[in-house]
């Protein structure tokens, strides 16, 4: 056993710990498993395999081959110095944050229709307010910017709501198969923008990608739309979507900022009709999350040992 | 056009009341408006039909043949003294909320199992928690107590987040179609509660349902349940519900409660892992719903008009 793999995930519990150790022994690999970056310094020197989101480490270890990160986003990877030469190939674990995600995606969208913010202050109010308008997602025009698994999940649990139609909106425009009624390609985004009620973004952080959501496709929604974004801070003009929050144009659920952790002088922060998270929607708080990022390592580590391609495999110039 | 139908509905738009209007007098009724109950009284002396939800005017009418109540829940109408000797007809709205409830109900389970109340209280201090340990539909063992419209919608919903099992409880036990993996009378609520993470309650309010969750069955829910009720706060016992919020062994959403509004010195607004809203959940606050109960009106209308059985007529009786 002397093939190293080095996993440095603090949220992984024992149970999966052992999973991992049991399957890659016997394919051949010794496992270690660090809690802190520091830590697995030493071991890294040797290391063929890294199993981790910390982009600081693959710098540090020159024989690695594969670096696999529990994340679906690998935009931390991709600054120049993260990776020695020769460059190791560097997988994500797409896949894993669809169902985790989808829930935050409905859940959000209907805190905005249903004024559930405002609800929570009337009650912490202790008053007995019945009569604010709301909305629902049935009949409601969605449009999923970003076709992959979260899109996907997003759309197969969206759905049941019985919504007027179900748009997805990707750079190739492919259908990967029934989950929308239609997908358009990305250059197709300003024929759809003014006829969304519920625009749901989750897009990795790419140069294409970066600025696609400016002051003027935000104009293109309509009045009184909803905008849900899951993907990276970096899609939509922060700037431009505060001010059409402030004036009572649009309503938004952000979960993913432009600086993360938002500042604390952020204007943001108490800033009406927007529902903040702390970039939680796809953590790794939810055990089914962590059990998936472990079998599609899993896979994958199947795939490496026997030379077959990487099913998850990132290309570093595109970004995902 | 001596036939009088009165509707006193203060929020439907002008749009369906126009359509109450000239579908009723295409069927041999006149019809009028009124916005308040006292507004009603000199036109109801006469009125053969009223559609409306205060429960003060059916006793001022003693012509009437038929009471429509826009609501689904008829229980202010059971009290001794409503209705005037010979009873007319009674009618509710059910068929009308399934789907506003639906979303209420997804909504607020997502809420307590993803922690959004203690990420609300994260996000107003400024603050980058994002280690909340959370949990899914994905796998959940849910148990929807009430099979009728509201149980239904919430089933179609819930199972597109692919829960473990859906199982529906009712007088009956009757399967009202493929809503549900299985139906169980209530005689068995016993043995699903040991099994159900998620409790949906909306039962009307009955005799037979007042306090049907009792301390016992509370403690037959598995630890770390999560129980919503949309249905009448008549059916759990609200202290007992309070006392395992407070002990952290189960969360609730509660819609109603057994005095409406909640006294602003109920110990419930402070509980902790309760998310309290102020019976909005199927309230008239979504033209969708008022559409429906417009329609399933005109429905009955056309039977009443006929001399067919109403389709939405309670049994005074059984309180439903």
């Amino acid at each position: 056993l002397s093939r190293k793999l080095i996993v440095v995930i603090p949220a992984l519990e024992e149970a999966l710990r052992l999973r991992i150790r049991a399957e890659a022994e016997s394919m051949g690999f010794e496992t270690l498993f660090f809690d802190r970056e520091e830590d697995a310094l030493p071991a890294l020197g040797e290391a063929e395999i890294l199993f981790s989101h910390f982009s600081s480490l693959p710098a540090r270890g020159p024989a690695l081959r594969w670096v696999c990160t529990p994340f679906a986003g690998v935009d931390d990877f991709l600054a120049p110095g993260v990776f020695l030469s020769p460059e190791p190939m560097l997988s994500n674990s797409s896949g894993a944050y669809g169902t985790t995600i989808a829930e935050h995606i409905v859940m959000t969208a209907l805190e905005l229709l249903r004024r559930q913010m405002e609800y929570a202050e009337i009650v912490r109010r202790r008053e007995w307010v019945r009569t604010l308008p709301v909305r629902s997602l049935r009949g409601s025009r969605i449009t999923l910017l970003g076709t992959g698994d979260i899109g996907q999940e997003a759309a197969l649990r969206l759905r049941a709501f019985l919504p007027r139609s179900l748009t997805g909106v990707s750079r190739s425009g492919k259908n990967p198969g029934n989950f929308f009624d239609r997908v358009l390609p990305v250059r197709d985004l300003d024929v759809v923008l003014p006829e969304t009620d519920l625009l749901v973004i989750s897009l990795p952080a790419t140069a294409e990608t970066r600025g696609l959501l400016d002051a003027e496709r935000l104009d293109l929604l309509p009045d009184q739309a909803v905008l849900i974004n899951v993907g990276r801070g970096s899609v939509l003009d922060a700037r431009a979507l505060e001010s059409r929050l402030r004036a009572g144009r649009l309503s938004a659920a952000l979960d993913v900022f432009p600086r993360e952790p938002l500042p604390p002088d952020s204007s943001l922060w108490t800033c009406p009709n927007l529902l903040i998270t702390p970039h939680v929607a796809g953590n790794l708080n939810l055990p089914y999350t962590r059990e998936r990022i472990v079998e599609l390592f899993l896979e994958d580590l199947e795939n490496y040992r026997c030379g077959r391609p990487l099913a998850r495999r990132v290309d570093l110039r595109r970004g995902y």
